[in-house]
């Protein structure tokens, strides 16, 4: 139970915290005081529960902190500060500024203590459940005494109205989270004006709708708040704590009004509140008192760390948890194919080759693991095993997975179709952002696809994945060249697409790693080439027939399979150059501008597919040896 | 009440609905039986209730029907066919065959009678929200003697367990849309097993929680569907049924199983089934009595619209009927920009005028209008004016949007930042694909966000679009520009985006709409070039003051507006070659690898954006006079 002295104290905390985070958007001139006003209260009980150790930010075992609504960045920094991470008062001066600790979205690696990056609203809700099962994996495969930590979430309306956090606390109530605990900022003010605008939904008997714990509390009560999350931490569901705040709370004249969402509160308001709360005209100002509790933290983690490490020692799954910090890719086994077969199919083997070697290796399907062969054979289901049935919900898909990538110990992937990688995209490019290692298994990848059609069809994805900062799409030609992929993506410590195709590829040789590290190498020599055909994937195959066609007519050519584009971006001109001879054609069932900065010619997809059988459309749409020589001999 | 007799005569509509999507699937060797075989029952109800002019098929005042599950296709054909549309038995036949008319997916304005796009899950059902609420704002504007329909929506657990669903439902429930019937076509079957491994939640609840009405039936029950459908269309809040139904009912062997889903059941299995439910072995067989019962919706739609008809002659709301369905663009009278300012602001005064001169123009953002600038003034809120509060869902408006375009006498927009346009891209590929007259208010559309940082600045969305078959993606460079845009957009058919900038711009001069209709026009001239600077948005000005600066040292430079680069795409070689002289630098805060397909050199982003402010930004990443003069000088 709380005592008065401690009220007083949290007050004084509180009060600090709100007008800390006013003066870092002030001396910024720009950024959100709303929201970390109003969750100021939140944050000063929450780190009298939090458990983490700011020396050192990775152990395993802490809570782990989502602030879903990224834009409340200066209360997480304000924390990180006050808690003892590497955030320095000057930081916070330098909210916003070039090159700062302190950029205005929280920035996962750039600053410590930060356990994922967020803004785009809705994920972090997704991440946290992501960190949740985490958790619950690591407990299934290292015990309870090696991991046994919570997950904090903060999040407000607009995180609860994206689709996103529908799906993720779906997962999360189906699972029975325990460990997972998402406060909820109700506020009641969006930037369009209050919520009942557009928003008047029941959200406690939604989130009873998804079985979950509901608890709902004055969110600057303390003595409601500590209690709150202290019903939290025994409850046997996932827990919501509707938290009633008031946005811009110790603002004079701003408080509860939208004006105070995203810009500053200005010198005038700012001083006008301070005075009236009974503290000085001062920036920056923190009392020694507050600092010294707010210490508490890193006093108090410490120990446990400490304690942890002890127990550590003489614990049998040690080597365990070692060997999943540090996994070895040179212990896995792969598979040697020995016949034509989809690369979705032999990834799926190559998949289950990796989890043999590797137990941090998790993943799963947004229901299509049947038709994306993504299943870990002999591993079990979440929680006891590591295959993961994400159920119809790409997009909470790829958050989740960016949580388990952050968590430490997991190599994730996750699966749908080429088309619907659409769907997890917002969450595909925080990955890129962040470039965490995890992998992206897309199958079904052009216009193989066949009979679906034109919704089915990926037409302008590769595209755009080219176009992404960081991240790396792999379309193998066959299922050898899917192995030389997977040899060279492990070690790349970004993103990782896999583009796959549904219909069987004829078998090449095999390829060594060193070819596939510069993303491009040359498939099939000719004597002094006239003629380059780039090509990925499915295409390869139509390029070396096509070349046959070409070398049999006195035209020599030579083919160039490029199963990562991203990589050969990123090599010299001597490389590239050495690569191509004389007239330069891809051809790549896609839409395919980007070959531009490489080929003379690109023979792509001008629009969207059709419903037809596979092999129908790579003629029609003009992928036959016939057109491409036609056009190759029009052109040289 | 039904009697007797026609529960028999439903039963057997219902059986030769089945084996008419069994036979389908079969003769395509490809597709998916089983919920069509699910569905059949409540498809020969659903005949009995629904408003329809086979004959007609873009009759305003008809009912809208949307199968949010696409792959059930074979059902929506039947029953076209049944019903009288133009699609025949031999359409039946060719389903899923190259130029069919029956495609996998329903595709709009491909097969008449489809009133939308439909595949990738959970879309159909915010479409069919949009249809809801287009129906309510041509009801205020036309009144409820032209407009009175009701939207019928079938969708299965993919749908729901989609986040759209749960956006749009949250909007359909707060906007009490009680002309929307949504029937869940509850199987417990996905692809990865029983819907209990990963969804356990309570739908009926969850709906009560959006406000909806709700009703649990048997979905095989004639009595049961009529009575709910009866219920639904008197209920005066949004309505889902609950229909429990078996997967690929009538099955002998594959009823109930997930085997059913995807595949066709096979020639013996049909046999089987026929057999077992008193049916010859013939294939494609309809009985007289069969199709003319189902026949009855193309008399009674016939009867219906002739009254419609009659009675809209003397209805003083038929001139606007006439002037939403043909739009009168050159009425537009658009604003005199006189400063300089954001293409934000500009654009907001643009949609402001628009929307003046037509009454169908109708719009809103995912809860940034004040950001976006999207407000139409003076024209109040939906449902009682056309300013729309998507809330915090972009991939529901996108979507709903879709189905405002589809609608017929509606031209809408739908806005957020352009980093966000990641969250509605799924419906954006629809909108293309049908090539929807719609818009897209996309603002903060690079670095120049500022110290929002690099989750809020958009780096590959610019590539992503222009890849995307059918839509044109404008980035305007000033106010007037801007204007120019708008004129060429509005008779382009197609969906369009805007990418606009959150910084001031400088004013330049008026521009034709005849040079903006190419895509890309001289700017700047210089005597025979030796250098040509590309350029879109915001870098035009730096291309301006680069080459005032190359000019000036004696380098004769010409600068290209590029305004909207597909436009530029689809012009012959001989406009191409007449913009550029000498080397060729396209300059685009964006990733830009798509520009290689005009220029010799791109100056772009080659990673994430930064925190910082805005013209600190461009200056960093390279966007100075200073920096891209040296590398054209370099460079030549």
């Amino acid at each position: 139970m709380l005592d008065n002295n401690k009220i007083q104290d949290y007050k004084l905390m509180g009060d600090t915290l709100r007008f800390l985070c006013a003066d870092m958007v002030q001396e910024a001139n720009s950024g959100h005081p709303g929201a970390p006003m109003g969750l100021a209260d939140i944050a000063v009980v929450l780190s009298e529960h939090i458990k983490l150790n700011p020396k050192q930010p990775e152990w395993i075992n802490r809570d782990r902190l989502v602030f879903s609504g990224g834009h409340a960045s200066a209360l997480l920094y304000s924390l990180l500060h006050l808690w003892g991470f590497d955030v320095s008062l000057d930081d916070l001066k330098n909210f916003r500024k070039l090159n700062s600790k302190t950029p205005g979205h929280p920035e996962y690696k750039h600053t410590k203590g930060v356990d994922i990056t967020t803004g785009p609203l809705g994920q972090g809700v997704a991440n946290a459940v992501g960190f949740a099962m985490a958790s619950k994996m690591a407990q299934n495969i290292l015990g309870s005494e090696i991991i046994s930590h919570n997950v904090y979430c903060l999040c407000g309306d607009g995180d609860l109205q994206e689709g996103i956090s529908y799906e993720a606390c779906s997962l999360a109530g189906h699972h029975c989270l325990d460990n997972l605990i998402l406060i909820y900022d109700s506020n009641h003010i969006t930037i369009e004006g209050d919520t009942s605008i557009a928003w008047s939904e029941d959200i406690k008997m939604r989130f009873c709708a998804q079985a979950w714990n509901v608890i709902e509390i004055d969110g600057h009560n303390f003595y409601e708040i500590d209690n709150a999350l202290i019903k939290a931490k025994s409850s046997n569901k996932p827990t919501l704590i509707i938290a009633n705040t008031t946005i811009a709370k110790g603002s004079v004249n701003l408080s509860g009004s939208h004006k105070a969402h995203g810009a500053p509160l200005g010198d005038d308001e700012i001083r006008e509140s301070k005075i009236a709360l009974g503290f000085e005209d001062k920036k920056f100002d923190i009392k020694d008192s507050v600092a010294i509790r707010f210490a508490n933290v890193s006093e108090i983690g410490l120990v446990e760390h400490k304690r942890w490490e002890e127990s550590l020692k003489n614990n049998p799954k040690k080597s365990m948890l070692d060997s999943m910090f540090n996994p070895d890719f040179s212990s896995i086994i792969y598979p040697k194919f020995t016949k034509d077969m989809a690369t979705r199919v032999s990834n799926g083997e190559i998949l289950n080759a990796i989890s043999k070697a590797l137990p941090g290796f998790v993943g799963g399907s947004a229901d299509l693991a049947p038709s994306n062969n993504t299943e870990l054979k002999n591993s079990g289901d979440f929680p006891n095993g590591v295959n993961l049935h994400y159920g119809i919900r790409e997009h909470a898909m790829g958050a989740i997975s960016n949580a388990l990538a952050n968590y430490g110990i997991f190599i994730p992937f996750s699966a749908t179709f080429f088309v619907f990688s659409d769907y997890l995209l917002p969450s595909v490019r925080i990955a890129s952002l962040m470039k965490s290692r995890e992998f992206y298994i897309w199958t079904h990848d052009s216009i193989g696809v066949g009979e679906d059609g034109a919704t089915h069809q990926p037409i302008e994805q590769i595209s755009h994945y080219r176009s992404m900062p960081n991240f790396y799409l792999f379309r193998p030609a066959d299922a050898n060249e899917n192995i030389a992929c997977w040899q060279v993506a492990l070690n790349l410590n970004s993103p990782c697409g896999f583009v796959l195709s549904r219909q069987n590829l004829p078998l090449l040789d095999e390829v060594s790693t060193e070819s596939l590290k510069y993303g491009a190498y040359i498939k099939q020599d000719s004597k002094e080439p006239k003629v380059t055909l780039l090509a990925s994937g499915s295409e390869v195959h139509i390029a070396l027939r096509s070349a046959e066609s070409l070398n049999n007519e006195g035209i020599s050519t030579r083919v160039v399979s490029v199963p990562c584009y991203d990589l050969l971006l990123e090599q010299d001109l001597t490389y590239i150059n050495s690569l191509f001879s004389g007239y330069v054609v891809a051809i790549e069932a896609s839409r395919g501008l980007e070959w531009y900065k490489f080929a003379h010619k690109v023979i792509g997809m001008n629009g969207f597919g059709a419903s037809a059988n596979g092999e129908v459309l790579f003629d029609y749409f003009g992928f036959s040896v016939e057109n491409i020589t036609n056009i190759i001999k029009q052109s040289i």
